[in-house]
């Protein structure tokens, strides 16, 4: 009888076998308690940024936790750290045009404080009919009943409905399975067109905010065509629509910039940080917000707070100590440059891989540092669906860790990867499709 | 121009002046930059129950930090600490009937989990109409939009309406403010006969779980006549409604007992867990769930994950080496105990306090080591429902904390609190409240 229930986790598998326990980890590399050593080609679940055992991030939560551990934000209070650490984000983002964060404990709560912020946004602007949220499908943007409502990936929804009912979903464009034109691998803008009419359909009036990752990464590292995340933005512009980009995969340097949204040129109205804000070593979410958000709720009258929300840790001082040491590391060593000039590496080599078993692979992409592939064709053995994770389990008995969307196989790996990490990455990927489809 | 937007912060006074920013803390003192000591009668926000600067806990962090600060528990991978630490609360959670845990990084994240927990078990019962939640009025069960769906303090809640529509609130009681004969000092019941109506009237058939916590904190530390409680649990379980118990700040030691349920007799069919499981050294949340629970879920077909949900910091292994840290040291020191023996002293003392100030104070009680006092009225230059805050700010000028809901202060000191600590807390309260009303 297991006593820990594990997030996304079959436990009926996992009380069949000895658990796979990861003791302690170095660089890119983690070991299990039998001493196997890993590769870890997805930066744990895309957020690992500068790598495991970085000496100063650890001294830095130490020192921090000796002097203040802990002490409550709420109500005008505050630590050092954590004013330090907005001070240094909102410089960092400012050309991305953000004046102000608010910290939680993850994505999800970053997402959540995004969409109590939509809404109360335009209560006090006197537009109050603005409720509405517009996610789209195979997006994920956590697991809290909010974020949940505004994600796309319907197999996590199902059994947790019915979720907030102001909610609709639009189509996000794939190249290689286009939602409107199947056998297109070209973009005709049907996603720009069934956005233009939904917005048209509920009427702008009762649309607070739309969000949107710029790139689907738990969806299966979907890589818009180019000019998409540009339209989305201008679209919700024209009709008073805010734009929350979710950045929690994408900032911080993985798309080969501080924000994926600049990787795209757009400006959102808030975006939402976790994962690579502390590389994992701390729980962490921010949101940031736009001068434009910001003033609006200035006008709420009273002495009362403005925004009634906030977490019990909001910005927990060890955490924040080990953010301010974790994105001193990826501006000292320019990490985000890693991600341009690996990441066009990454995608070569993945290309390399489906040229070798075209018949096995196929889909091959990245962006920056974020990649991937789909597992096509298979054994009679398993079913479509699963074919993936056979790929995973092969690749780790052979020492490298890659996460599976289905299919489809996904690449983050930490961004001080270099060409020889790819090499050893990709090798691994077609020496087991070799072994499990060709043996 | 602020960069940290604070949570329930007004930023407006914030910005109006130099923040109040706390530099280190030790046993139940905390420091502010510029010196000055404060004795913390609130433990932060209702979680320090060790105290401030552990070195066991602080050095058990390092120590996990040194070896694996963090990695993915998804899909089947474990860390040694998380294993540990559900096996540890498990076994003191067994006489609550509890066999299995699943983290998350906060109560309202334990919250979230719950919730989906109880939506999917009568799903996979095949009772899918069971979906509604109910809550009571003036609880306070977190920030995220599923947690203050079914929360039940109305400010908190209208500028982000609509939340979850499956959703009811009932009434709690309130000894002092009976919401069915206002003017009674006695309890007739009134508030199970509203519930056990809310129920027959919505159909037992609707409804998932109800949510409560043993005595509501933030919202007044509303202590409940003593047999409601186990009232609840009872027309819960006779008409086949989950039954939630929110522990956040009544679990690990505050009323006297491992947790509030305990205290009152009840055997919930899941708990959430936040704040004192690590006296805040980390941001670190859980659900335990009873065996039929767990059970009920073993039985979806299939190897995917039974329960779709998880967060990337579930099971963090430096949070769990500091709750393993910091309930070792509540174990060892028997903290609960101190619940039981300076709790009727803190009572006493805020009697007292309300016995010397009659005009001024009222309404005093406390359970365990959670009071509280209202302040009753007060100066012309303040209006009602800022008495309070007044009285908690002179108090801060004499250097201790306390927090106010509205006009009530309220009282949850470390649990390391000693009877010479409560003199002081409450010599400041009768000592603020005559510099304020009675100069």
């Amino acid at each position: 009888m297991a006593r820990r229930w594990g997030p996304y986790t079959n436990m009926k598998s996992v009380l069949a076998q000895e658990p796979f326990v990861i003791d302690h980890a170095e660089g890119v590399y983690v070991y299990d308690e039998k001493g196997h050593r890993y590769l870890d080609a997805h930066a744990g679940l895309w957020l690992v940024n500068v790598g495991y055992g970085r000496q100063e991030i650890i001294e830095a939560m130490h020192t921090q936790a000796q002097k203040l551990a802990w002490f409550s934000s709420f109500g005008g209070i505050a630590n050092r750290p954590s004013l330090d650490l907005a001070e240094y984000l909102v410089e960092r983002l400012s050309p991305d045009g953000m004046v102000a964060v608010f910290f939680s404990n993850d994505g999800s709560e970053a997402v959540e404080t995004a969409l109590k912020l939509s809404r109360q946004y335009w209560k006090i602007r006197g537009r109050g009919t603005k409720t509405k949220f517009i996610g789209r499908e195979k997006s994920y943007h956590g697991v809290t009943l909010g974020a949940l409502s505004v994600a796309g990936i319907s197999a996590n929804r199902t059994a947790f409905e019915p979720l907030l009912a102001d909610v609709r979903h639009t189509a996000a464009p794939d190249v290689f399975h286009c939602p409107h034109h199947p056998g297109d691998s070209f973009c005709t803008g049907g996603c720009i067109r069934e956005l233009e009419r939904l917005i048209g359909f509920e009427n702008p009036d009762t649309i607070a905010a739309m969000i949107l990752e710029p790139i689907q990464a738990a969806g299966g590292v979907i890589i818009p065509p180019p000019d998409y995340v540009r339209q989305v933005a201008d679209l919700c512009r024209r009709h008073d629509i805010l734009l929350i980009a979710d950045e929690v995969v994408t900032g911080f340097g993985r798309l080969g910039d501080w924000t994926g949204s600049r990787h795209y040129g757009i400006r959102p109205d808030m975006m939402t940080f976790a994962k690579g804000i502390t590389s994992g070593y701390m729980p962490l979410g921010a949101t940031a917000v736009t001068r434009e958000i910001w003033e609006t709720f200035r006008q709420v009258p009273g002495d009362g707070p403005e925004f009634r929300h906030g977490n019990t840790y909001s910005g927990h001082p060890v955490a924040c100590a080990a953010a301010l040491a974790n994105l001193a590391i990826i501006e000292r060593e320019q990490l985000w440059l890693q991600a341009r000039e690996i990441g066009p590496y990454l995608r070569k080599k993945l290309q390399e891989a489906e040229n070798t078993w075209p018949q096995y692979l196929s889909e091959a992409g990245a962006e920056g540092l974020l990649g991937r592939i789909r597992i096509q064709g298979g054994t009679d053995a398993v079913e479509p669906g699963y074919w993936g994770l056979q790929v995973q389990a092969e690749m780790r008995r052979r020492g490298v860790i890659v996460r599976v969307a289905g299919d489809v196989v996904t690449f983050s790996p930490p961004l001080i990867v270099t060409a020889d990490h790819i090499d050893v990455i990709i090798s691994t990927l077609v020496d087991s499709v070799a072994a499990i489809f060709a043996p």
